[in-house]
């Protein structure tokens, strides 16, 4: 079946409401010390889209100078490297995500899917106890 | 087989590393805006277990206005309070969970079991690409 003419347009998509519903929030920290929660995450997919450490920064309003610690951070603390940097200008070569920087995002986005599936019942019970209005 | 006068005493019993092994941490926001976390949990059983707001402070080394803060926050935030309070003293009276404080910490322990359980293998995984040593 396709789409009539008749039928009404579709609402304009709204952004998501930053802090709505009920939400279960994840933070791993590894043996080694190394603490992974949303922040590096997002900066890890915003570099590699974007390309850069420095592009990454700026898609997340983040200063280059805390993008390049938390990058460091994870390096430092894991077997291998999570973004590998090409040479440039201060702060301008380009950066890419290593097959170890792309598997971290993989199994905590992997985790972030199955824990909140696994809390579902019990977070909407929780929602249940909420004040409401 | 018995242990013999001969074998040397056993190591005295080390309090478990604050910080080992790899781990979830989770976090609760609630539509209503209220945040349930480790902290406010593990003050909800202190005060189960020692009948009082204060002696859950000085079992958890917090101040009795932080602990009070705590579960005012969720008083607030919750249609009923999870601590009822019986007069008393500045601070000297007991206090005991509710229904609602009872089921909060049952639903929130039974979150973190089972999502410990379903980011199981993707932790392992991550805790594999740890440096060592």
């Amino acid at each position: 079946m396709t789409a009539s003419s008749n039928e009404p347009a579709p609402a304009p998509q709204q952004p998501a409401p930053a802090h709505k519903g009920n939400r279960l929030s994840i933070r791993i920290d590894l043996d080694s010390g190394v603490r992974i929660g949303p922040g590096k995450i997002l900066l890890l997919e915003a570099i590699a889209r974007t390309g850069s450490i420095s592009g990454a920064g700026r898609a997340l309003r983040m200063s280059y100078r805390r993008a390049w610690e938390l990058v460091e951070d994870l390096n430092r603390n894991l077997a291998n490297p999570v973004v590998s940097t090409a040479a440039g200008g201060s702060g301008g070569g380009g950066a890419s995500l290593t097959p170890t920087g792309e598997s971290v995002v993989r199994h905590y986005r992997a985790i972030e899917t199955a824990t909140a599936d696994a809390a579902k019942q019990h977070l909407a019970a929780l929602g249940r106890m909420s004040r409401t209005g």
